[in-house]
């Protein structure tokens, strides 16, 4: 039998963090041998003999906990928001000067959310039309989400690889507003009814016929499976990874 | 065993009066008597002995081809568009001059519409949060569509009757369009999807559920039960009715 | 400003319990005054004062204790499962020698459920098909839920009100139980799925057009507004009321 | 510009036959050669100068269309159903001595069909649970759809490729039916309702969240793309071809 791999949480009092904690703490091979919060000391990580670490901090420090973790040869898991390609960039080349040091970062650890992403880009030079509903809570304050947006990018990528041009629509009399907005020429909606949490809806039409793909998130104990995933595979992954659908095998 | 009804079709050669004539002449207990197209006569209604006649044609005559009828004593069945309070005023006020004539105008005569509109009606008051989504083809011109802003209207006024306040929505930052159009303080959104027809999605959100009435339209044909339910209940049905649901028995 | 209402919850320490002695406790207009547990005497209630006592006991004792209470003048909110004619028939006797109090048995709190299965029973005549499909976590031992069974004998009873024979099926080679359970001729499926919580879909048909009505439950938080609308209720509706439609001035 | 592929439509006073005659004369770079009837002389074909040929006629006489296609050089597509392993086997044991023939036999040429399958298995090593609704008229005879049947089948071999277990059940109480037929330990539920064409659901859940992949086949036109398709690269792609899915570039 293997041994297990020895963890460690980043930002382990937030509500990612606390999630994250119990779920090392009940998955099998994994063994958790820190938990920092703001303010904790990084070397708490290295003197704890982490393997890996789950970063899931805050935008102003993400970036250089990794760098700290890539010095001292320990995996790394992101999963706080914040990041653009600079951030990424000077993670990608300092993994260049520390090989077998993976990192992955990842905007969405929601195994269904990753591979309902990649179903869209899939089918995306198949149809004639696509749009992308997405559905939250109330006190949710950007609209549309950054996944609905980021689907909607892949969709309008996947068209224009296949020579797709613009989508039909007629609409020459609208209320302002009702034709949703427009991301890379793929129109996303955004619904707010509370009771909801996260949901996702990706509809494609042709003539005849139509594909839908939708994700629904009810509780934020689905990132887990996710977030496990990533843990078990960074090991063996030196270099930057970033998007979850590179771990399971989907079509890039 | 009753005699049939007889029923005159104004606006035949249209696509919904085409449908009309079939659906007439294949109904039990339905008699056709007259199919009239632009420019007949209307004296045919009369010289057929039409006791019901069903409008199809277009806005500009249809107000004027209703006092004809109604002076002749013919009952009417109307779904042409572009009736406006006028108009139904001066029928309305027509029909007390001419007691036991029916007139019946309906904007919508599918069945699960009305009935997905009425149900929205009866259900808004019990729920914190309320949108609605429509989707159709995409050679439509109008957005959202003129069932999708009835319907939230409905929603309104049901809301408004039972002292609720507005929806909750924390959004700050949206991309233009994202949260929809704002029909009397409810967001309704509009998709274009090639392959699609006509369909309409309410949705009624409290803590901890969602309730959801979908009606879909595949194809005119679906008027055609509400149309002849018209006609067979028009002919007890003195004075105006403006709905199909008053036919169908439901809470105004 | 009118006095609050004084509750007593009785089972406070079960699960559907302590959701509402919380609610109770937050609600406005309410008062909790007691919550009493299994073995606990029932004389607490009116010790405290209490109006209307929230019975969510267990079936062998729920009859009973509604007995006690209309004894002692106090309403009574009942969802506690396993009730049946014979228990129903002897509260409802019972309440005609207690004149002014009130008891409601409701099986299902869930308003988003209560108004699915009214909109259920009053479509149903105008639809020539119709099934029911529910989906529900994995851990229920049950198939299909009493929800469903009871949606679709709903739909059954005003099909055959309204004359309508028997759904249309062609079906001559079936996989074993491809088809669903036959409720009084109305097929009913059930879906069990990890990560669902308690969901109905109720799918009506007709040529060129379907309607479909789904609750989605996703937490049992959902039940709590039915619960304190009873309670506001049952003080002033003498007798017993059994189903919660009869509150939310739906058709009967 | 490249020169039109010539094609001949075999069983072209079918429904798919007539169909596909209308969609060949209309697609750009296609030719319509011959079309030919039950009866008719196949060396019409290659008189016409097929190089392509689509057979979409019946069971009884398919495999021998194709292996005198074979014969003749022309390449073959074919959408009749009623193909087995044994007719298959045969036909790629001709091929071996036909080099640069290719016959492509598809069960289902809708692209979302087919997509939506493809995405079923590519999700189905990631969830805890899956079941499959497929939706359609009630006029058809057979449940569950083959398409089902087929989904829930390749559900079943990635769980099985991927050591995942059977799916959660606990139910113990059941009216007959109700869980749907098992389809190598893959519920399957069959819904039949007048106004629906041919639809599928397929449902994967986690805890925490929920994926539904879901194609819509409203009109027997959404075969063509899938037609043409096949038709164009058939002629670059010698040997047997089993599925639609291996012509757009999907995971097998």
């Amino acid at each position: 039998m293997s041994e297990s791999i020895r963890v460690a949480v980043l930002g382990a009092s937030g509500r990612m963090g606390t999630t994250t904690v119990r779920a090392v703490q009940e998955a099998d091979g994994l063994e958790l041998v820190a938990a920092l919060d703001a303010g904790d000391d990084l070397r708490a990580v290295t003197d704890a003999g982490a393997q890996v670490a789950v970063d899931f901090t805050v935008p102003s420090v993400t970036e250089q906990n990794v760098h700290v973790l890539v010095d001292a040869g320990v995996h790394a898991v992101v999963g706080t928001t914040g990041w653009d390609d600079g951030s990424l960039g000077r993670v990608h080349d300092h993994l260049l000067r520390a090989p077998g040091v993976g990192v992955v970062v990842a905007p969405n650890f929601a195994l269904g959310a990753v591979l309902a992403m990649s179903f869209a880009r899939q089918a995306a030079r198949w149809f004639e039309s696509a749009e992308v509903v997405e559905l939250h809570h109330p006190d949710k304050v950007d609209a549309p989400s950054g996944t609905a947006r980021h689907t909607a990018q892949g969709i309008a990528a996947a068209r224009a690889a296949a020579g797709l041009g613009s989508v039909p629509d007629a609409t020459t009399q609208a209320l302002d507003g009702a034709r949703g907005a427009d991301v890379d020429g793929v129109r996303v909606h955004a619904v707010r009814l509370r009771g909801l949490v996260a949901h996702e809806e990706i509809l494609l039409g042709n003539t005849g016929e139509m594909l839908t793909i939708r994700h629904d998130s009810f509780d934020r104990v689905s990132f887990m499976p996710g977030v496990l995933l990533a843990v078990r595979r960074v090991v063996d992954r030196p270099g930057l990874t970033v998007g979850l659908e590179h771990l399971l095998g989907l079509p890039a």
